[in-house]
């Protein structure tokens, strides 16, 4: 019988005791309904807790942790992003597809395969567990963060009296010109490595686990981090050409970091989770091309090249918002980007941001599809994103040349733990 | 008079003898028409010839030389490609787009901005010359190569006699699903880098000195270089999972590069050029993903993890397709893609090959838009990729799971000198 004994673990639905590797739904997705066989393999679970190291190819951050990784990690140069619908599953089955993601993006951002046997080897008759394109890869500080749209909390899952009331619908705000299809979903994943190949391996990994019982909403890939999460890192360029992040939050500022971002333990589910808020924001950048330097720096309210506040200094000198120049005009125009996202301008509200450029080719009038793929993790939305946009949307000098295009909002739990996959606590 | 010397140099047309700087039309393309004024800026060409260096993201690659960079040059990591439409201008201004474009390309590839000021600096209430993403960034290997497509030879230029009979219009090849939007292009720009926001900022700003001459056609992102060209590359990896492109055509054979990519001197313009073909491959990954092991080596004719033939051996092992296993059956399937690619089954006709794979995003039923952005460069192809490809798309196993989608053919000239701007030969 011992030989057996695999075969029989794979039967096992248990999806909150330690997991001995993909539920029978999760190899159902791999090879196509009707198609699995005993021969199919699978792995078992372990806690796969690599040093996190410095930086470059070799950092590899755990999946396991208090807090999931992805948000105050050092932000990585690459990003793909998805969002999923649910397809037509019942409670157990989505705690089942969580159990089964958090199995494999574990086993991921530790450089190994999506499955146990890797994209070259196991039953030579089955599709492989892994699609391949990482075998000679590091995982290039891949992370892997889940996160719960609002519509997750409707009447499908028996879930509605676990939404919390943080996870609002995002109100309207001016100047919205959001599409249909790049708004929404029930589900995320941020995948951010240093390696492109490794972000998209992940998400096409993860979406073929869940093929039956979630399928793509919509994506976007980003490159080059438009902030900085750490004082280690250089602040990047946005495609406006402007230093992007430089009063972001960062890593370092723990004590802002436990208030602005992470959620206090009130007992509830969400209790060291985040918010995410991510928004598709297209930049009109020939329109803004065409801007004069002193256009570009009104509206930004900072220095082109070293990024400094118009009031005088160096990047990280503090905006003097009262300073007048010429005439008594304020030398930071009143509409400027900095003054109004600053945090003295929104009580002190501020998130942190993680955002990444973006170009999707071009559209049929020969314009760059390009722009900034916006995302922040906060404590409450109702308190930092949704204010600071409401202003940012109304005065702001910048949306001239902006167009948001793509919105979700997502309640991002706290970090899984061996035998506890994400999201455990919705279903307790 | 001295004070106005650098206005008077800018007013000059001169498109043949040293450049000093943008033209007037190049500088319309930053400001918008009507908005040039005698403050805007304009630079000293010079011959700017850095020391190649290794690798990583401090390698430059000297834009001038006998043949232009981005062919024979180690594959970088990131591409953004570009097709374009020459608008309503005479001869005399595509010969100006020209020397405007191989002046800051010049500039580029060396790490400047793409005009004199740069993006940060230069008169104040005019646009920057240079759109600044790249401010801080080193070029990390920035190649920057142009090629002119069949459409460029009609008569609107008084080109005709001058169109290569290399440079054909390809052929309808079985299978092909060509979107209207991604086929062809007047002129093209491939550029590549380590770093995808320094390859962004040279297509932009390329993009943006075409202003009114010409248009962004279409255009594409690629990551993971699918092919090595040099032997101290190791082989990537397609979307499929393979090793990609282990026996392509390598810079240090240098006997084939000679006859198999550069054009002979036969006294003609395109003497040291060469031939670039490019097809958008969408890669239907999801049914790819369902197909067993032993379906995906057989369909490849090598194995998934090493990249061995089936015939055995290493990843360098030569083929051999005659050997046969179980029922006479030969090892390598007599429709696999390594048969029919191979230079032995092509009259000894080969190609080196530089794609890059790509994810567009999801299409609305949730699959990935992805798969391979082909480019290949060749002497002629009417004896390289036009047999090869009728070849594989008439037989190769591979087909099931491919839709060439998009498809460009352009002629590649001999690179650039002080004085002499890309395709200076068109117009002698």
């Amino acid at each position: 019988m011992t030989n057996d004994t695999r075969t029989d673990d794979r039967r096992s639905d248990d999806t909150t005791a330690e997991r001995s590797g993909l539920s029978r739904r999760g190899l159902f997705g791999l090879v196509g309904a009707g198609v699995v066989g005993g021969a199919v393999g699978f792995g078992i679970d372990r806690v796969i807790t690599p040093e996190a190291s410095a930086s470059g190819a070799a950092a590899v951050y755990p999946f396991y942790g208090e807090h999931q990784a992805g948000i105050v990690t050092p932000a990585q140069d690459r990003l793909h992003f998805a969002a999923f619908d649910v397809g037509a599953i019942g409670r157990e089955e989505l705690a089942e597809l969580l159990a089964d993601w958090s199995y494999a993006a574990n086993r991921m951002t530790a450089g190994l395969g999506a499955g146990e046997f890797g994209a070259a080897s196991g039953p030579y008759d089955s599709p492989p567990d892994d699609t391949g394109e990482a075998l000679d890869l590091p995982p290039a500080g891949l992370t892997i963060t889940f996160g719960f749209g609002p519509t997750l909390f409707d009447d499908r899952f028996g879930l509605a009296s676990k939404r919390p009331a943080a996870l609002i619908d995002l109100p309207h705000f001016p100047g919205d010109a959001l599409v249909d299809g790049l708004v929404g979903g029930d589900l995320c994943i941020q995948a951010c490595s240093d390696d492109p190949q490794v972000a998209v391996h992940a998400i096409r990994n993860l979406s073929r686990i869940a093929f039956g019982r979630a399928s793509l909403r919509w994506s976007q890939l980003g490159f080059g981090r438009t902030s900085s999460t750490t004082r280690a890192q250089a602040t990047p360029r946005n495609l406006f050409g402007f230093k992007d992040g430089t009063a972001n939050l960062r890593a370092e500022d723990t004590a802002k970091v436990d208030s602005q971002v992470w959620v206090a333990d009130d007992g509830g589910w969400m209790a060291g989770g985040s918010y995410l808020v991510s928004r598709k924001i297209r930049m009109t950048i020939e329109t803004w091309d065409r801007a004069s330097l002193r256009e570009q720096e009104r509206v930004v309210g900072r220095t082109k090249g070293e990024g400094a506040p118009l009031s005088g200094g160096t990047e990280f000198t503090e905006p003097d918002f009262a300073l007048a120049g010429r005439g008594d005009a304020p030398l930071i125009d009143e509409a400027a980007h900095v003054r109004l996202a600053h945090p003295g301008s929104n009580g002190g509200a501020a998130m942190l941001r993680r955002g990444y450029n973006f170009v999707d080719g071009n559209d049929e009038l020969g314009r760059l599809n390009a722009g900034l793929f916006f995302i922040c993790f906060q404590s409450d939305p109702r308190e930092q994103f949704v204010p600071i946009q409401l202003k940012l949307a109304r005065n702001d000098a910048m949306n001239e040349y902006l167009r948001h295009v793509g919105s979700g909002i997502f309640a991002v739990p706290a970090g899984a733990s061996a035998g506890r996959p994400i999201g455990a606590g919705l279903f307790d």
